[in-house]
Formats: structure tokens, C-alpha cells, sequence
């Protein structure tokens, strides 16, 4: 019977056999306070994995038997046989990089920074629990991307928006209210993968929200940023944009004004006050209702510079998203493309933004749909800082009462080619690092926790937010790689986990087939953005139509239709252009067809929707059954609570196939090629 | 330039020219409360209307000119002249009946009971302002329904269910929070149109309102009823049948459990102890999640007579809604018609009431809709005592943004003919008084009032609850000469008053012309209920569906497919079954069509979908370019009010016209035959 402390994700208490023999003395500097969590984890993960505590000693003892801990730059005291400076240049670690070797009766950890340090401890002691270290082992890694952050849409009233786990970590009743052990705990599952950047509140900046950047508030900020500090963890603050306006009293907040920019520069001056090492604004702007630039004709360039230059004395940035389009669109007009808006209104402005201004590109050209192609302006943005903006809450993705194991679509996004010149992928442009050109500087995401015991609602969906955490640090690690970590460390080396693993796997496959077909996008229930309503946006104001005729579906993207498919590099751009190279899972993203066209698999398109809609039902109930077969290996509570949404992912399941396959039927009047049953 | 006071109604103060000589005192014995009610508002009225306030005396001087007012039966104090004992046999007066005669120099108000002589006087008022009254003057009038019942859908937390004028009257935060003379206006305009019963509450009973029938909220309810009871108006109350076991703690609320009853009992006591004339309970069970007898493998009748017990003692009457059926259908089971769920349910159990139940039936199977047939139970039902529900807040009807005047429809609904024997249609119904048979005893209505200052939200929409008060004493009267007539109380006797009536009189066909075509109901935006979402319903949980396909549309509800026609009257029923003489506004509420179906016109339906929705986008365009002809007649805020929510009206009936249009467009391939614009 494998026990789960389900609170503690992928740091279970579980008493492991070592490949090597682990000191009982650590070594280690007094040092900052992320060093010393460091020397604590370490010491708490020797002992939940081996049952011992190794003692901490602060007087490195050269020569002898031991765990030594510390900073590149702080190895000297360190035997000689550590080769600490060999190993700084062997590696050339970046920030939040660290080397781990194992010797026979010495073990080194050492960071290139503190938050390096506190990562090494927490791989080397994943890597222990994933029976990886053996003997002599020798490792060093850095992040490829420097910024990892998090995302939260929490409200001062407690709600998470797109949460499924329960309410908000940080807030209760319009203000903070938060559980400091809850609070560390947390920090520490975030460190333990990487993650160094989280930011506190909803982009929507809302009622009670607006004045968290008043002292009345700022003083809880401060607390929730000194327990992240201690993980290495730098928060964000969202904020409103006609906050000159809306909470300085001024006439405007136009970016050009220069009352507006010094409103910004005293507020800034207060924030700090409170939290010195804040990382920054992230900034919704004219988007979905928010206010921005637009509203007194300037740029986007012109906002976000204003604020760049207001935190730029403090070494702050401005995260600046680029999810702006118009939402309230005439469905009857085809000449606007929502698919166009962000490299339409972002490409123009390439290097007008100020060098400590990031741009936060969500992953697609629409809104975290299960299939979209990436967003164009990877690749092409050139001399604009950014990041790219995932979503781990599973807003269009199950609502963690489904499974959907998100790495799985991540993976294609990391390996996705922009096409603009060599090395382009979007992994290999995170890595990239030229003078003068800007890569893609790391990953933000929505996070998909809240006060459930479990923190992510479906326990399994935890992977998601272990997944991220690895990818963010390094895109080329595999969705396979991933879920068999996260099913090792959760559940321990055995069967069940491997068998879990397999779950994971299976998930996204199912998850796309009985979801919107090819890649077509929203037809899902309006608001709630939980099961199907096949025409539930089609006439709405939100731009993201479908068109279905009795004849065909789609919108053409084509040069000869919206044009969307010019903004890719001309690689691309061909490619998506000619149904015959576009991506089958993408065809009905970037092209009108008739229900006949045929696929490559020689069926029709109508044909191929009927079928991937009977196979991803039929892969639940096989998930299903697969997870049934865990009943005598997993303790109840845990086989049940997953059960019971397994359950539900099957009606929901049952109602995709079903309303996708009718909605079908009815406008073509042709049924299913294999006699399956399709209502009427 | 018309001034109007929005919140005096059609009560305005309006200064006119009387057709007969009113006497400067008033002759009238000091009666009960209701009696002095009427005889102040015989004063304010002639004050209001002309400008002198009659001297009241409560010493009848027979003989002398005056204005007498009082009961038929303490009419024998009054002159000669009157013939009062005369006049009640020629009348044969009933409950709350009234006569009133002008003479020269006398007037004579005399009602059967003391509502009657309120309900005359006002009666009165109204004849006057419309220069109805003239020199000699007769008229004797009963309410035609004993019933006339307001139905409050309104919340403790002050949000009213389906209320688009406001919050509460009655309720705020959680608890009563009332305007004392706010509820003395609003008891007096429901007396002035014959109201003599209000329900207080939201048929759901749910968060704090289940306490209301708990001493903490019984004394505000007490409060409320003092109010009301000045204008002979009794309060009812919405309860929870699950009350014995949530609020009572037992076991159980099975009505055939005795310990269940007798908490009934108890309660019941409590209740007429803080208002002793409550009318009676309302319950709306087993519906849409409340709970009820099914729970228990009861009946309703064994429900609603368990209460019906525990009322009787105090002189109260239960009415039970026939909203029963069943609300998590599955779509794809054609057995399952909800339409016939309100007949199947209470048919059998004809006569298995006890005679202080009455059983509230909607007039429609359905839900309110713009067009629905009469329900088949109205004619079929013989022994259980009943009451037919309309609805005048708009839930379904444009949420009194759209114009909507529902006496239009209500006249069809009072002039069908059940078929069922001679002198069976609803009005003919509901005059009907025949031992040992019920005809319809009255009707019930949920209101649509609330704290706005015009209390409809839509100046106009005050037109519905005139007229439903109008209906309600007698179902005969015309939607023509009900709009006529509180056009011209509210604007005055001129032109401007009659362009009004007019545009009232357009609104209705308009209203369903934009709407969901030919009967088949259910096109509009789930939950909030405005707006087209013609698929929104069509694979929900609600039983609503269309199933609209590349080829027809509708649910064939004849004896080869439902046999929700069976349901009615031989005659009717055959009428119905056939397309060629069920009546065409219907024809898709029995019958699925194909869409080159030939409608009487010679058009295919498909056209006749596509001409009815360009017309009421064009009905509406010029509704509001009438409304614009009479900027200079009306004072600018009540033009401008109605003129914004003509605006949004057109903004929602193109949506309308263009989604319907587009829909089947694109279901069918077939464009409009005169080469209108329909988006594809």
C-alpha cells in the first residue's frame, strides 16, 4: 500500500535505499538566509528519504568525511579535491546555476548564488529519492531561463478566477489573510523546482485590489514577500494602469503626462519601502476592459516605459502583457482577426520598450485553448525583452476535474521551430544569448493551487505544476521525462508509479480528442470554460468564430482569408498556408474546409472528428479502468478522491463526444462511416 | 409638454375637466380600515385630479347633494334616489364588487364589502380622468376571478429573481429592510387595480429566507402585513416543504409522518399569531431542486394536503405550483417530453386535494415564453380548485430593456378555447361557478417592481402591471382598451398618450416576430434569459430542445411523436396534431417542419423564419422612431429614459434577427428569396 501525504506533492517522507553512503556531518558557512533554508533542506531531506539528521557544522573541516555546502565563490575552505574552481569553469554556470559531486566519503553542493545553492540541494535530493546517484556522480546545471515566474489570479475576496483548487493562499474577505506555515510550505514547493518569481495578485486589478499598493496593504506584502525571500523567491505586484486616475485622484493616467509618471515614481518609492527586492509590475493593458495607453492614444511602449522608468532606481521590471486584442468584436465582421492582434499591435513597437521592460506573450495566438499554434511573435520579436506566458490552471483544460497532463503540449511548444534563421525553436531560443538581440528570457504561467488540501484540486495534477517548474528551468527536458520524475518522487519507485506515469501520458491525447477538433478552438461553455457548447462563442463579442456551415468549418488564415498565416517567417508561413504541410491538429486553426476534405489517414474530415471524438471518450473510460487497477495499491483516500474525478471526466467526456458528434450529424445529415451511435 | 411623475403610476395628478359635477362632501359612516382607506382616497383623488379636497361627513344627510360612500348593506342611510338595495339584486354584486351612480347633484359609491367600496372608488378615479363620466352615470362591477395574486420572486439578500427594476422592496443584507410609505404606494397601486394578494417572498426558499417563517422575521412580516391590510390586500408566504426537517431539525418533512404535520401545525400557530390573516402558504415543490413529497414517495396531493391542514384552522389556503418536471433530462431521450410534465403530474389526482388547496398552474407548459400553447390542464381539470400564472416581470419578454406589453398575448391566452365542453375558454373558465366543478378561480403573477424610482425599470412596462391587475378582474377586457386606457391615465387625454397606446400596441408582435420563431421557445441566452443563443438550450439539462438539423426543425409532439397533443380536448387536440390547423404561431411548438415546409402565406417556413425576423428588427427601428416623434411632447427625463432602453432594444433585436437569420443559413445553405443581407 503506497502512502500519499498528498500536501507534500513531490516531497514525500519515504524511506529510500542511497546509491551512496551520506555523511552525517554538513558543512557549511553561516550564510544568507536562502543559504541557510538551503542547509536546512538538505538536512530535512536527508532525513525523510535516509531517517537521520546530519548535523550542521559551520567550520569546514578540510579532508574529512562530509556534506559540504556553500557558494562557488565560498568552496575555497573546501577540500582540495572538490576542484570548486575547475568545476565554476567546467560548467560556466549562469544565475541560479550549481554543481553536485559525489565522492566516496564527500558530498558538494555548491550554488552559484544562494538561490543556486538552495536548488542543488533540492535536485541533489530528488535525484537521491529518484535512486540517480550512485557512487561517483558529477553534475551541473543552470537554468535556461532566468525568469521562472508564477502567476496568480487571486482576488482580495478570496476567489482564485480560473481556480479549481479551492480559495486563495493569500487573501480572504477583501484583504490578506494567509496561513504563514501554509505560506512557507508553498514557497518551498515553488523553490524546490525553481520557480524564482511569483506574482501576488490578479492581472485583473479589481475592487479592493487596486489598493494593495497602499500602505494599508503593502505592510501584509511585505510579510508574504519576506517568507518567499527566504526561498529565493522575488515577488510581483499586478497593477492597474489608471491606478493616477482611479486611486491618485489625478484627471489621468496618461502615460505621457507628467503628474501620471510621478504619481507612479512616489508610489514606486512607497512599494520598496515595503518590499525592497520586489521584482516588479506586471501589467494588464487595454485588455478585456482593463484600462491602458489606448485610452489616451499612446503606445503601449509609452506605458510600459513610463512604469520601467518609475521601478528602474530600485531594479525593478515591468512585465507587460501582450494579451490585447478587441473584445468586443461583431461576429459579423470577418475582416478583424483576434488570431492577429498580439504581433499586430506588438511588432511595430519592437524596441521601443526600455531595457527593463519584459513582454509577457501568451503561448498562442488566443488563450490557452488545447491546441493552438505558437504564437508569431516568437522568434520575430528581436530587440524586445520577453517571456512566454503558459497556464497551469486548467481553465480550458478540465478544470482539474479532467486529466490533462500539460507538459505533453508544452513539449511541442518548446520544440516548435519560429523559423526565423538557425537555432529557432522556442527552447533554442530560450538558450540563446547574442548581443543585441533579445531571447525568450524564461516562462510565466497561471498558477493552479488554492487552499485544497491537495493544493491543485485532482491530485494528479500536481504533475502540472512539477512539470512547469522543470520546463521553465530547462525547455528541452521531455513531458515523459517529467512524468516519470513526478510519478517516482510522489509515489516511489514501483509499479504504481510507472502505471501512473502511463496515466499521465495518455491524458492530453484523450483530453484533445474529444475536445474542439484540429485545432479550431472554443467550443466550450461561455464564462465557465467547462464542457462543450459548440456555438457558445459563436456570435459573441469575443472574436474566436468557427463558422460552421452545413458545408464546411473553419476560418481561412490563409493570404487569401484573415492573412494571419504572413506574420510567421516565410518557412512557416508556406507551411501553414497549404493544408497538405499544415499540422493536422492545426488545420482547422489556419484553414476553412469542407467536411469531406479528406486527411491524411484517407478519411474524410467530418469522419476523422466522429472518430478521434469516440476514441478520446473510449481513452477515459481505458484511464479509467487503469486507474481502477490501482484500487489495492494506493490507500483510499487518495484512490478515491481521483476516482470520483475520473467519474466525472467520463460524463464530461460522454457529453464532448456526444454534442460534438450530433452538432455534426445535424449539419451534415451524414453519420458515422462504422455505424456508432450519433443522436439525432 | 406632458409632465409625468413616474412613481405615482396611473395614479398621476393631472389636473382635467370633470364630466359631472362633483359634490364638495363626502357622506360616509366611519368603517373598518379599508373603508377609511377608500374614502381618503376618494378625497386625495378629487384633489389630485381637480384641485379641491371634499369635506368629509361622517353624518349622512339623506337627501342632500353629496358624494356617499360605504357598503351596499349601510347604503340604507343614503337618499332615496340611490335604490341601493335595488342595485345590489340588479347587480348580484359578488365579493369585492362595487356600484357607482352619478346623479346631478349626488354620486354614489357603494361596495359589496369594504375592498369593494376601495376598488370602486378608485374605479371611479380612474372613469373620471379618462372623461368616462358623464352627467348620468351607472355602472356595477364584480372582479370576475375571486384571486388576484402578485408573486414576489424577492430575495432576503434584496436581489429580486428575475427582477430588472431594482432590488427588493421588501428585503436587504439578509433580512426585512422595508420603506414604510414606499410599501403604502405600492399596497395602494396594486389595490387601485384590484390586487388583493401578495406573496412576500421567492417561491425558492433558500439561505435566510427559510427563517422568515421564524419569530425573529415573523414580527417584520407582521409589519409588512399591517401595511398591505389597509388595502385589502393578504399576504402569503413561500415556504420550503423540507422546512420540518432543515429548519424544524426532524428526521424527516414526509408529509404522511405525523411528527412532520404537527411541526406544521405548530409553525402554523406561530405564524397567525403575528399575522392573522395571512392568506395562506405558496409552494413551489419537487421543482427545479426544492424539495417535496417525491422524496418521500408521496404525492403532492399528500403534500399539499398535509399543509392544507395545518392552515385550514386559521381560515388559510396552500397554493401549490404545477412547475413540476423533470430538470436534468438528458438531451438525447426523445421519450422524455418536459411539456407534458405539468398534465402528467396532476391530472391523475384531480379531486385528491383538500378544498383550500389550489394549485398554481403557468399558463404555458413550458416557462413564460413569447409563445406557448395554453396549458392542457386549464378545461381538464375539474375538481381541484386552481389559478392560472402569468408572468409580468420580463424574464423572457426583453427584461424591460425591450418593450414588451404583455396584455397583447395575455388576451390570447384569456380567449383560447379549451374546448373542453360549452364555455370553456380561460375567460369563460373563469367565470364559471358550477357546483361540484372548479373553473379557474383567478390568477397569480410574478411582478416586476423594485426600488427604482419608476418602479418597472421600463416607464412603459408599468403597462403590464396595469393591465394584469385589469385582466385579473376580468379577463375580457381587450389589451386595446387597457392600453388605451393607461396610456391615458399616465400621459393624459391627447395625442401623445394615443401614439403611446400605439407603440404599446406594436411591441408585442415586434417582441415575438425577433424572437424564437413559430412557437419552438427556448433561443434565448441560458441563465440570464435576454438575448438570442439559439443552440444555448439545445443540449442542456432543461428539456427545452429544438433540434434544429440541416433539414428541419422542432419537436413533434403529435401522437407519432410525443403525444403531448393527447394532452388535450379531442377537438383541440386533433386541431394541434394536424399542420394545417394548428395555428402557425405555434406550429413549431407541435411540429417538427422541414424547412421548405409551406407555411399559409405560401412562403417555406425557412422565408417566413427570414421575413418575421427582418420585420421585428424593422418593427423596432420604428417603435423607436415613433417614441422620437415625441421628444417635444414629453418632459426630457422620461423621454430620454425610454428612448436609451428603445436603443438597446434595437441593439438586441438585431442580434436577434442577424443570429437567427445567420443560423439557419447556415443549417440550410439557402439564402433570403428577396437578397436581404444575412451574414454567413
Amino acid at each position: 500500500m503506497i502512502m500519499l501525504k498528498e500536501y507534500d506533492c513531490w516531497l514525500q517522507k519515504r524511506k529510500i535505499t542511497a546509491g551512496i553512503n551520506v555523511p552525517d556531518t554538513v558543512f557549511a558557512h553561516k550564510g544568507g538566509e536562502v543559504s541557510d533554508r538551503a542547509v536546512k533542506e538538505f538536512v530535512c531531506g536527508i532525513d525523510r528519504l535516509l531517517g537521520f539528521k546530519p548535523k550542521v557544522s559551520r567550520k569546514i573541516a578540510a579532508g574529512k568525511s562530509g556534506v559540504f555546502l556553500g557558494l562557488v565563490s565560498g568552496m575555497k575552505d573546501a577540500p582540495e579535491c572538490c576542484g570548486a574552481k575547475n568545476w565554476d569553469a567546467k560548467c560556466s554556470l549562469s544565475e541560479n546555476g550549481f554543481f553536485i559531486k559525489a565522492a566516496e566519503k564527500q558530498i558538494f553542493i555548491a550554488g552559484k548564488d544562494e538561490p543556486g545553492l538552495l536548488y542543488g540541494v533540492f535536485r541533489f535530493l530528488s535525484l537521491l529519492a529518484l535512486g540517480l546517484i550512485k557512487n561517483v556522480f558529477e553534475l551541473c546545471d543552470s537554468p535556461v531561463s532566468a525568469l521562472r515566474m508564477i502567476n496568480h489570479w487571486d482576488n482580495f475576496d478570496g476567489a482564485v478566477e480560473r481556480g479549481y483548487a479551492g480559495n486563495s493562499l493569500f487573501y480572504k474577505n477583501g484583504g490578506f489573510d494567509f496561513d504563514r506555515q501554509r505560506i512557507e510550505d508553498y514557497a518551498r514547493l515553488l523553490a524546490s523546482i525553481g520557480i524564482n518569481r511569483v506574482s501576488i495578485n490578479n492581472v485583473n486589478v479589481r475592487a479592493n485590489a487596486k489598493l494593495l499598493i497602499t500602505e494599508k496593504y503593502l505592510k501584509d506584502a511585505g510579510k508574504l514577500a519576506d517568507i518567499f525571500r527566504r526561498f529565493g523567491i522575488r515577488l510581483l505586484i499586478s497593477v492597474n494602469f489608471g491606478a493616477p486616475w482611479s486611486l491618485g485622484k489625478l484627471p489621468t493616467a496618461d502615460p505621457l503626462d507628467e503628474k501620471a509618471a510621478d504619481w507612479w515614481k512616489n508610489r514606486v518609492a512607497l512599494i520598496y519601502k515595503y518590499i525592497p527586492d520586489l521584482a516588479g509590475f506586471l501589467v494588464k493593458a487595454d485588455s478585456e476592459g482593463e484600462p491602458g495607453p489606448f485610452q489616451y492614444n499612446r503606445t503601449h511602449a509609452d506605458g510600459a516605459n513610463m512604469l520601467a522608468k518609475a521601478v528602474k532606481p530600485f531594479g525593478g521590471i515591468i512585465v507587460w502583457r501582450c494579451f490585447v486584442y478587441n473584445c468586443v468584436q461583431d461576429w459579423r465582421d470577418k475582416n478583424v482577426d483576434r488570431a492577429r492582434a498580439a504581433y499586430d499591435h506588438f511588432i511595430q513597437q519592437d524596441g521601443a520598450f526600455d531595457d527593463n521592460v519584459i513582454l509577457q506573450i501568451k503561448h498562442g495566438p488566443y488563450d490557452f485553448q488545447v491546441r493552438e499554434p505558437v504564437s508569431p511573435l516568437f522568434g520575430a520579436l528581436k530587440k524586445t525583452r520577453h517571456v512566454m506566458e503558459l497556464q497551469i490552471t486548467q481553465e480550458y483544460t478540465g478544470h482539474q476535474i479532467d486529466l490533462c497532463y500539460l507538459p505533453w503540449v508544452w513539449e511541442d511548444i518548446m520544440r516548435y521551430d519560429s523559423a526565423h534563421g538557425e537555432k529557432s525553436s522556442i527552447m533554442e531560443l530560450t538558450a540563446k544569448r547574442e548581443e543585441g538581440l533579445c531571447g525568450i528570457e524564461g516562462f510565466s504561467a497561471v498558477v493552479n493551487v488554492g487552499l485544497d488540501g491537495n493544493w491543485t484540486g485532482h491530485t494528479l495534477a500536481q504533475a502540472n505544476l512539477y512539470g512547469y517548474g522543470r520546463m521553465a528551468w530547462n525547455p528541452a527536458v521531455t513531458a515523459k521525462e517529467i512524468a516519470r520524475e513526478w510519478s517516482a518522487l510522489s509515489f516511489g519507485l514501483n509499479e504504481t508509479a510507472r502505471k501512473i506515469e502511463n496515466i499521465l501520458l495518455k491524458s492530453y491525447p484523450a483530453y484533445e480528442k474529444y475536445n474542439a477538433p484540429f485545432g479550431v478552438c472554443f467550443m466550450v461553455t461561455p464564462n465557465t470554460h467547462y464542457g462543450p457548447n459548440i456555438e457558445g462563442y459563436e456570435f459573441s463579442r469575443w472574436g474566436t468564430y468557427h463558422r460552421a456551415s452545413a458545408d464546411a468549418i473553419g476560418i481561412d488564415r490563409t493570404p487569401s482569408g484573415t492573412g494571419y498565416t504572413s506574420q510567421y517567417s516565410p518557412k512557416n508561413a508556406a507551411l501553414f498556408a497549404d493544408p497538405s504541410t499544415c499540422p493536422e491538429n492545426l488545420i482547422l486553426f489556419f484553414h476553412r474546409l469542407r467536411y469531406d476534405y479528406k486527411m491524411k489517414n484517407g478519411q474524410t474530415l467530418l469522419q476523422n472528428i466522429y472518430d478521434t471524438h469516440f476514441e478520446g471518450y473510449d481513452d477515459v473510460a481505458a484511464m479509467l479502468e487503469d486507474w481502477k487497477s490501482l484500487e489495492n495499491s494506493l490507500e483510499s483516500e487518495v484512490y478515491n478522491s481521483v476516482l470520483s474525478r475520473f467519474e466525472r471526466q467520463l460524463v464530461n467526456a460522454r457529453e464532448w463526444r456526444d454534442q460534438i458528434n450530433t452538432y455534426f450529424r445535424r449539419k451534415t445529415g451524414i453519420g458515422d462511416n462504422r455505424g456508432r451511435v450519433i443522436y439525432d
